[in-house]
């Protein structure tokens, strides 16, 4: 017996299967997927855990007219592969035809273009509260993982969904696992319901409201299916509490879940890693200062939410650091919160974090961090048009998120030598609310000394008429566009601003005869940091153009392409100083 | 006997009273606290009802060596009263010479600038782990009432704070109200934790990891005194749920609890405001034109997170709203996605939103509503330099915050048929993620219709040379600006943008030969409107003076001093258009 793959385009084509030919679709589902993880790279655990759990899902649920959100959705292959999308796994040459998440774009099954976590039961709530205004009886289902659960704003829709009084369902997909291991002491709570068959006593779920099912072999087509049965078409809140196993079917993913939560191409066979590591990294550079800055002083505490694997840190490293590394689980709020408590408390708090899911915490660092001016410090991760690339997780809109409150200072380096000493500022925080982004792209060297006077613009090469300041990675392609406009004649000026939240009002003072300013950022034009030279220069006069990303949201850009549109080559800022 | 409570200088004052003296203490403290109430308004019912467990708190421990964070702080009064402010308090000339809030910079007893919600167990965290890495034996305390316990912040703090696993005690004071009614099944929860005199099953906070205790007579001095007792020294995360009566001992506060949440000057006898309301008011027109939208069409729904009063909808209008007001608590990122939902489901949601706790969805902006493109309708209030001053509530920022997300249309209004238009608009969204800003000051009128194409700058009266384009409040002020420099001779353009996300491109066009370009705006320069229009202008080398607020965290300004000091008066304004 075969299913074939190729002929199944709508859920509708697996609803007359019985359980044979149900775990026999699930067994080809995945190696299917195993076969695209390994040549493509991809989010491995989480989709190899939810093959079966995704399998019932369509057979009981009648998507699209039920409403099926998944939270982070980066689980959400499976689901693909069962409404329409099956060639895009099956044949490697449409690989890329699918994103990595839900996307409307791609399906009427996909509600939410959707990357960060826990927003699924919220948004759930207004699709349950829309139909109840509307008449309608289709089911809502919002199937979220243990992870992230744990983040504030899960926690909220889960207090308030239950008060909608009408059909809505959480199917809760514990696999034990964060990225890395969880935090908090839900995750106790979720084992003792586990190790008690669902029966343990203060059962949260139970608390807020919720009809309450365990299905202790959440890989397992025929309970998951009861399970979904017992749910759907009731008039109240029911969470269903899944069993998983994270990697599900891959030795080496189901070994070590932290390394193949999200995986680049890799052998199947043993997990070795195909992609080539660079020789060196920011990353790196952010390790190894930090563990001398945590070995040197043991006031020195290392915070972040969840993903301790991003900001480098191994379990190994973590473990060295011992108590003076802090993860919070996915829960940015209480991380920069709890990082401004530490540094009222004495100590001399770093968080690192993902310039995407810093999102999260906009109110926190306003709020907690730069009213209070604290001396609590951040390491920005990916913010750079050369991090990452989808929709959801783009990093270039930090600067415009934090630029512009009042009391962070944000520093961008432009080199590892001043990289590392700005981490070591960070780890010896003298300036109030400090935010460093890590650069993009790959790592530079300086050979001059470093001036730690970060408030002060540096002049990496003098010049006249035309003053370039780039910052960060732009910086390299600053210097290429004065070469090149030196074969035209012009002599510009190349700066390295460093600090991004205001203006080095001395140097620019210095500049008031210039004929004109050109600004390039690794970041949104819109509330950067050249519309404040801009604004600044306007007193004399001196026109003052502003280089960088358009304000919009794109998905997974080509970066050479993705420049050129911005005119951010090295040639098209020459262009710019020539001729603007 | 009597207490003299101009004696009290710290809590080492009240240390040795016996039982019959507290109780007189907290007496005396409530009818001080009334008297002021009454003569200079502030927040009522929540300092009422803790002057008995505050009382115990300074009793019990010892602060500020024990370190006590009161959550949104509006109920640190008391506190205060008992920490060598007590002047501010019996003395009507010093009534203000302490802030609404805790403040560092009164009171070393005072830890952090606090106003906003459910931040108290995340900075307590912080404080607990800097304590736990210098070896210190201090008392952590969260005290946090039950409304803020709600918000996804204080859940990822609860979640997370056992696993410090050493001293932190959360004192929750269940007064069973948020501002107005609380919303979700925790506080379904917590009546059946009173009701049971906290011995219900399924305990939430058993569940959590925490030892639990239970305080039914929340305003006697005793059972909270024994109760804070057995917290106290404890080596792990203890909860103590106390049963507390809002407004307690002043009758119109106790039978009118939203009312009297927060109130200005009133007469205590019978809670008669003293207060007069203006003629007219932008909330009245927002309440009027919404209570239309939704009796027109059945499918317009009003979300809001916990500040329905501030929205200007009493409790009579949301019972007339039905189904179709939605209030899910003090959860801004849940009420936030939740109207992303709304939308995807097919209704015309609008949420209503104090621009200063709208800080806390930056992330639900842009990742759920903008990257979506959702047809969701936001609605600001206090979003002005004439709304509130308290450091932790200022509302300049929210232009900056969110008019550099990519898709949002963000609208300024400039009068009340401006607004009435735009807030159609909102119930009947075409256009995508939309905010409106409700205008601070005075209602202006305009007798021209109002052009709906809210993309088009408005040209409010011709000129030449230089162009003033002001937003919202600022266009009166800059129509006599404009007067003051005809009279100087010079005949400016007053331009009403109406659009703060982008520029009229167009109409900016047709400024390229103006000698200069003046904008202003209620909001921060950095990041604000008038720097889209500078970077634009530059094109054509015409000066652009950006007016608009100093990127500066204020307290407690004079709004005619602040104008000032940051060059918004019409005269001085007028100064840039002759000289600048």
């Amino acid at each position: 017996m075969e299913i074939d793959l190729s002929k199944i385009k709508t859920p509708a084509d697996i609803k007359n299967f019985n359980f044979d030919q149900l775990n026999l679709l699930s067994e080809e589902l995945r190696a299917v997927l195993i076969r695209k993880l390994a040549a493509h790279g991809g989010h491995v655990g989480p989709n190899l855990g939810v093959v079966e759990a995704t399998v019932a899902l369509h057979y009981v649920f009648d998507a699209p007219k039920d409403k099926i959100v998944f939270d982070v959705s980066h689980q959400s292959y499976v689901h693909k592969m069962l409404t329409g999308r099956i060639e895009a796994f099956l044949n490697p040459a449409d690989y890329d035809k699918v994103t990595g998440f839900t996307c409307p774009g791609e399906s009427e099954y996909d509600l939410f273009e959707v990357g960060h976590t826990s927003t699924s039961i919220s948004l759930a709530t207004g699709l349950a509260k829309a139909r109840d205004l509307q008449g309608g009886k289709e089911n809502v289902v919002a199937f979220i993982g243990d992870a992230s659960l744990g983040g504030g704003m899960a926690l909220e829709g889960l207090n308030y969904a239950p008060e909608l009084n009408s059909n809505f369902i959480v199917i809760l997909n514990d696999n034990q696992m964060s990225i890395a291991e969880n935090h908090g002491e839900l995750y106790t709570h979720l084992k003792e319901l586990r190790d008690s068959n669902g029966t343990a006593p203060n059962n949260i779920f139970k608390a807020l409201g919720y009809e309450y099912i365990y299905v202790k072999e959440g890989n397992d087509i025929r309970s998951l299916i009861k399970a979904f049965e017992e749910a759907k078409g009731q008039d109240r809140a029911v969470l269903i509490h899944i069993n998983t196993m994270k990697g599900e079917g891959l030795p080496c993913a189901e070994s070590d879940k932290e390394t193949f939560h999200f995986h680049g191409p890799f052998d199947p066979k043993n997990g070795a890693s195909l992609v080539v590591d660079p020789a060196e990294s920011y990353d790196d550079i952010f390790v190894k200062t930090m563990r001398e800055s945590m070995r040197k002083d043991p006031k020195v505490v290392l915070v972040n939410a969840g993903t301790p694997g991003a900001i480098g840190f191994t379990p190994a490293e973590r473990a060295e650091a011992g108590k003076q590394f802090v993860d919070v689980g996915i829960a940015e709020q209480d991380a920069v919160t709890m990082t401004a408590g530490l540094a009222k408390g004495g100590v001399h708090p770093v968080m690192g974090v993902v310039s995407t899911f810093f999102q999260r915490a906009y109110d926190q660092m306003s709020h907690d961090v730069a009213i209070n001016n604290l001396p609590a410090s951040f390491v920005v991760f990916y913010g750079s048009v050369f991090g990452m690339n989808d929709v959801t997780h783009l990093g270039f809109f930090d600067i415009a998120m934090l630029s512009n409150i009042p009391n962070i200072t944000m520093l961008a380096p432009a080199s590892a030598e001043e990289y590392k000493a700005m981490l070591e500022l960070a780890a010896n925080n003298t300036v109030g609310p400090l935010v460093v982004r890590t650069p993009g792209g790959k790592v530079e060297h300086q050979s001059e000394p470093v001036n730690t006077n970060f408030d002060e613009y540096e002049m990496v090469e003098p010049g006249e008429e035309v003053a370039i300041i780039a910052e960060g990675p732009f910086l390299p392609f600053a210097r290429k566009a004065a070469a090149l406009a030196r074969e035209e004649g012009l002599n510009p000026m190349v700066v390295n601003p460093r600090i991004l939240s205001k203006v080095d009002e001395k140097f620019l003072d210095s500049l008031k005869d210039f004929r004109m300013v050109v600004t390039v950022e690794d970041g949104i034009i819109d509330g950067g940091f050249g519309q404040k030279v801009s604004t600044y220069m306007n007193r004399y006069g001196v026109k003052t153009i502003n280089l960088g990303i358009k304000k919009e949201f794109v998905d997974r850009y080509d970066v050479k392409e993705f420049l050129k549109a911005n005119s951010l080559t090295p040639e098209q800022i020459a262009e710019v100083v020539v001729k603007g």
